[in-house]
Parts: C-alpha cells; structure tokens; sequence
C-alpha cells in the first residue's frame, strides 16, 4: 500500500519557498518601455500592492495565511504516488514518482494560485479579476477562484478556442464568471483588432491586452488583473506543490531525488514541482531538474535569454527571460499550455545558471507515452503534462540502461478529461510532429536586437 | 481545517457488507421465464462463479481481496468534505458533509466495482469483458478498470450518445477498449434490430442484449458479461464508500447522522454510502435514508414493487424490484445515468421495508441546486448528482424552518466535466422539466400482469 502518499492536514505546508532569495545571481528587473526598471508603484494599476511585495520579494520563506490554506486544504495536500506499474511496463530500475495535481475541481495545478491571487486581491478591497485565457485551464481556475472568494470575473478567450472549445467557456459561466471571445468590442485594443482584421481568430497576445486594458481603465479602480504563470508570485505560489513531494518522498523513505520533471509553458508547474529541489541543488544535492517543452515551441532549448514582451502587444513590460520573440506564432499542437514564446524569468534565469537542464520533445513521443500512462497508471493526462511523462520514460530508460536506480518525480500537472480530441487524432494516426521553422524564429528574434539585453552569466557551478 | 476529513491506507475498509443479510425479509430470487428461481449454475454463461457466489451470499461481511485493495486504494478512500459554504449560504443549521467520488480517475464512483468485477473476471481466468453504457460513465470506468487489471473489454454503447458524444468513446479507447454503437451488425439482436430499423437512435435495452449475446456466444468461454447497477454484488463493492464515510463522520466527532442522500438509477451510488447506515437503522438508529429520483422516471415513488427483466429485450432474468416496466421510455433528461425503469433489488426491498424513503425531484431544481453548490463549494457535479445536492438543500432548508442540528451526509456520485453541455443549456433559460406521461406508465406496467409476483411485504419497523 506504499504505491500512494498522503500527508494529513497537519502536514501541509505552512510557507511558500521564493527561489528568488537562492539563486547565485539576483534576478535581473522588468523594464519600462523607457529601458529603466520598473518600480513596485507603475505596477499598482494592474496588481494589487501585497502580490506586487510578493512579485519583488527576496524573502526565501513566505508565510502562507490560515484563510488561503483553508481554501488549498479543500484539495489539496495532493496524493503522491509511485508508478509502480509503468516501472514494470519500462522493465527500469528506476523507482518514479508523480504528484497528482490533476484532482483539484478544476482538473489541474492552476488553482494552487487562482485562489491565492483571489484572495490577496480580496484582501485589498479589490471588487473583479479580468484575465485571459487559451485553451481554458487558466480561465477555469481563476472562474473557481474568483467563486469561492466571491469576487466578479471576465475571462477574454482567445476566440479560436471560444468557439472549438464550448465546453471550457460553459464551466467558467457555471463557477459565475463572464467569458467573452477575444478580440472584442468591450476594450480599445479589442476594436483595434476587429477593424482591420473582422475575421481575426485571436491571440494570447490580443487577449493579454484585453484583460489588461479592462482592468486598468476601470475608473472605480475595484478592478485588477490576474496572471496565471511567468511572474515571480505565481511561481511562489506554485512551489507548495515541491514542497509536500518533499515530505512525501521523506515518508516514502527516497533518501535521495536524482532526476525533477516538469513539462512548462509559462513555467509555473514545473517551477511549483521543482523549486524546492532546485534550493537543495544549489546546496549541494547531485539532481538533474528537467523543463520539458514541445520541439515545435522550444522557448528554453532554441530561444536566447534576452529582455522580451510577455504579449504580443508589447502591454507588459520587458521582462529577462528565455524567447522565441514575443511575435513569434508556435504550431498549433494540442498542449495549448505549452504554446508561450516566453518563459518565467525565474525559470529562465535558472537555466542560465544550469540548475535546470530543459529537453524538447514532438507531440507524437508525448501522445505515446500519455497512451501507455493511461494504461498502466490509470490516468489520462492532459496533453501539456504527457510531455513530463515523455520525458520520465526517456530517463527510465536511460536507468535501465546504465543499470542504475534511479528517483525520479515528475508533476503531472492536469487531467485529459477537457482535451481528449487530440487523443482521438492520436488514435486515428491523424496527428502529427511539426518542424520548427528556424526563419520565423529568426524573424521575431530580429525585432528584439535594439532591446536592452540582460546581463546574468551563467556561474559555472552546475 | 476540519472541513476534510481523509483517511490513510491503515484505515481503509477491509471487508465489504452485506445488506442482505440484514433485511428483515430475504431477497426474493431472480426468476427464469419459466418463473422458477434462477440457480446460480444458470448464470455461469454470463458471470463468472466468484462473483455468482457474491450475489447470492447470505453473509454480513465479505472480505475485499489484498489484491483488490491494492486497486482500489490508487484513489481511496475518498474525502468527506463538510459543505460549510453552502450551510452558510443556506443559513441553516444543518452540518453537510459530501462523500467525494469524483476524484477517481475515471470522475465517478463506478470504478469501485469496474476494478473488483475485473479482478474476480481475471482470477476466475477470464480474457475479455463485454458490457454497454448508454452516456459513458460505466463504460469509461470498465475500460479503466480493464486496462488497470489486464483483460479486454468491449463496450456497446447506445448509438445516440455515441453519436452525441464521442468524447466518451476517447475515453474508453484510450484506456484499450473496444467501444461501438449499439444496435451493431456484431450480434444477432444487434442485426436483427438494424435489419427492421436501420436508423434507430439504439437503447440500453438493444445494448445489454449486446453485451449479453457477446459474452456468452465467445465459444473460447473466457469470455463475460459485467454490468455496472442493479445486481447484489455491484451494491455490495460500492459499500466501501458509506463504510469509509462513517469512519470520516466518526473523526469528524459527530455521533449521530439524521439524513442520508443519494441519486439512485441502478441504485449503485446511493447504496454504497446508504447500505452501512441502514444497517445501524436495522439495529434501532433513528436515520432518514432518501433514494432519489427524477421525477420524470419515477421508479421508486411511482413504480410498484415487481418482477420485471431488467431489458428491454428480456434477456436478463425476472428481478423482484420497484418498476415502471421494462417498455417505458424516460424522457431525454441530461442525468442519463438516471434514466432507468428498475431500481437494485436490494434499494427496492429496502424501499419496501420502509428503510428508505425516496423522494422525486424535477431537473430544473436539481440543476440551480448544482449551481449553487458549484459557487459554494467549487465542484461541478454530474447532472445524476445533482439530484441529490437538491435533496440535501431540501433537508436543510426543512432543518432550518424547524430550528433542528441535522448531520445530512450525501454521496458526491461524480463531477460533471464530461456533461457541461446541460448546463450551458440551463445557463441558456434553455432548459425544461419533463412531466410524466401516466398512461405510458400504465401501458408499460400492463405487459408485466402475467408475470409472477414477489410477496415481500412491509414488516412496519420503520
């Protein structure tokens, strides 16, 4: 019965773990379009003050609040459990972990901040959330959120996933929330779009602009805006994650972790899995923190570390991270989640600094090696997180062949349940691998050359 | 932080109870055509000989497999939640606990029978499982199960909802099963419905004469049928949720519990959190135990207490139950799962004897019921288990007008996210209740007067 960890009330995590505070380097400033750092106050029209001391801090140890645990102790502490049966299946030596984010009401990790930021934004007398959302999982989260802490919510989806995508919207209207297809008539940028471009199916990027415009020109200012990856706090937020696996592994009795897996797109489920492991590192643990991105998308293996835009509307300011150019348009793969040009500067300044070793992998390996999950394991995963379980199949059998037992854990960070329609092109044999293109990459690196450039090195320590 | 209460693996139930063996009256036997007892020997073709011998036992306890324990504990044992937030929304001063089955990895409470069938299947030395499913749910969970435990399994699942939603059949295929429209040219009742109505939408009904005629003409006989409601022994395994439950109730430090809900089509849900309290009811306890129904397929409150097939077809033998005839058609209600003319034997007998009341609600109540509850505590229901939240605000509303401290427990049977398309209809004003049509009763009920009668009668205990 050792095959499932669980930890009691008792046994969850009282504090958040910042990396910020760890990392050899200090974490380089956002930029203002002026090229200066931008101070805590520019950003008070669009965050609430107490996330904004969050976003800066370099306190290593955060307390977490009695209220916002009561509301993560709803799901949360998640199970760990041990592969066992996918072990048997690889024939590895390897014993392979994964925590289940995928039980939480809204199907994955992204509650973990949704109701976090929900609360701090509450706490400050804020009245609404906007945000944006792709494919729907972040939008869901902050709709269930923004319905337990009793806030108003607009969701600005991305009008292609608007309409493929029904069902996503119906679960945001149910926890309360408005979800309205993006671009829009409601905001400036919206009606910019829609004038020259009517047909337009929409962006991240157009979205992006959207929530924050609707945010920072409400005049009762009871209104802000909500991230659900890429910045400091949503990381922060994430790592209660790593830190009960910590403790489960301790219970399990694992001694030791030697391989950390985590598919990202923004970054924050695998910031949330591997930072806390990341701190033991840069004290001296021998482990191998691998970021997992689609090859046709590969932000941390292909994109320099540069200054860049989060949006494609250049709203947000300069942030130091790995990109492919914020202009940059990925192949339409089923990991929605994984389709970001950029990459949190957390995560990005972690790879300089060769804590985090990131690998890129083709959606067909992924969609494999999600099929044999389901069947051993019993799980049908979201297609963002089968890119962790491809990569944990890639280092079981790197185990197997080097005859070595090694500990591996990966975040399995969301159910299929709300994606299945790549699982059923899968089946057919009607999916298949896109090839980067190396011009477009090129081209949208181009349009950064006259940004200020960050100046972290790496320090030749991992 | 008492509003979950978990359990850990050194507290998860170890045996399995038997209500049969506490009924003030035995069971009346199912029936052949020939109206004698059907012996166990006669149902070999379809059900393998350990779990006959479940069906048929007359003992209290039942002890669960090692093995199967080993299963079932990938998810169990399943939180209990106290609704604290829909109490204080209500204003009553009721306490609401909810048993979670949503957080298998199939979304419902149907695995915990799915895993166990399939385990006695393969021990007995079976290869293959056939069953149907008419909106999914037990066919997902059968494929789960089969791919956990190693055999195969083939669902027939009615052609309308096959049609209507394929994601379902996704689902199961990913999990290695074999998932096709019923009525299909595979079988003899299949073609010969095909052959008189090419475009038939299908039924539950034409599917179990499928699955049936599947099993048992495999001339290798390693071949069988399982089904997912109705049957003792399917009762018997999904008692370990209300055997959990008052272990959960017991550390939540309440000594007594007034009313227990769940919805019941097969009956499978409400019987595994009901069966243990009705036995503490059986031994003296003043407990109310409420099946609910749609009124729209009124089994319990409209039917009478019968031998009825349990098909359309009449393939399956004579079971004594409360019945609205094996020819009626529900009305097309989202809770598809509810849509059934029987009710379990056991839930009827316990109906008859007066341990459970059952109450009939119409969708429109039981959909803003899951609306509140999804603003309130942040689970979106299946529309099946909606109907017992709307019980359960029924009770507590009762509560408050009296002024009483009712413990009200309900079984949280499955989430929703597979079936948000209801409530986008709801959310739409699109949404209606259906009434029942007493003459297709009646005309249903006509067909079963020469049938033999079960001569159960009331004992006014309760």
């Amino acid at each position: 019965m050792d095959k499932k960890i669980i930890l009691t009330d008792s046994e969850i995590p009282r504090q958040w773990y910042n990396l910020a505070a760890d990392l050899p380097t200090p974490l380089q400033p956002p930029l203002g379009p002026d090229g200066k750092p931008v101070s805590p106050d520019m950003l008070a029209p669009v965050f609430p003050m107490n996330l904004i001391e969050q976003e800066v801090s370099q306190q290593r140890w955060i307390d977490i609040p009695e209220e916002v645990l009561e509301l993560l102790y709803r799901w949360r502490p998640s199970p760990l459990h041990r592969a066992v049966h996918l072990e048997k299946a690889l024939g590895t030596p390897a014993r392979i972990y994964f925590k289940n984010e995928s039980i939480s009401p809204a199907g994955s990790h992204k509650p973990n901040t949704a109701v976090v930021q929900a609360w701090y934004n509450k706490q400050f007398g804020i009245k609404k959330l906007t945000t944006e959302t792709g494919a729907g999982q972040w939008g869901s989260a902050l709709a269930f959120a923004c319905a337990l802490i009793g806030l108003e919510c607009k969701v600005f989806m991305v009008r292609i996933s608007f309409e493929q995508k029904p069902m996503r919207k119906t679960m945001m209207q149910t926890w309360g929330a408005t979800c309205i297809p993006s671009p829009s008539p409601e905001t400036k940028a919206g009606r910019d779009v829609l004038d020259a471009h009517p047909d337009t199916p929409g962006s991240l990027g157009i979205a992006i602009s959207e929530a924050v415009e609707a945010a920072v020109s409400d005049s009762t200012g009871e209104t802000r805006y909500s991230l659900g990856s890429v910045l400091n706090h949503v990381m922060l937020h994430q790592t209660i994650i790593g830190l009960e696996a910590k403790k489960q592994l301790e219970k399990a009795g694992e001694k030791k972790v030697d391989v950390v897996i985590g598919c990202a797109g923004g970054g924050s489920n695998f910031a949330g899995l591997s930072f806390p492991f990341a701190s033991d590192k840069i004290n001296g643990a021998d482990i191998e923190i691998i970021p997992v991105e689609p090859a046709s998308c590969p932000t941390m293996t292909k994109g320099p570390f540069m200054y860049d835009h989060g949006d494609i509307a250049k709203m947000t300011p300069l942030l130091p991270m790995h990109s492919l150019g914020h202009s940059f348009i990925p192949a339409p793969i089923h990991a929605g989640g994984l389709r970001y040009h950029g990459m949190a500067p957390l995560v990005s300044a972690g790879i300089v600094e060769g804590l985090f070793t990131p690998m890129a992998l083709q959606q067909i390996e992924c969609y494999k090696a999600a099929m044999l999950f389901a069947r051993t394991e019993g799980i049908i995963v979201a297609p963002e997180t089968s890119h962790a379980i491809a990569a944990t199949i890639r280092k079981a059998e790197q185990a197997k062949q080097e005859g070595k037992e090694r500990v591996i854990i990966f975040n399995l960070s969301g159910h299929g349940l709300m994606d299945l329609y790549g699982y059923d092109l899968f089946l057919q044999h009607r999916l298949a691998d896109h090839e980067l293109h190396q011009d477009e990459v090129d081209a949208a690196l181009a349009e950064l050359k006259d940004l200020p450039k960050p100046s972290l090195a790496k320090t030749g320590k991992w």
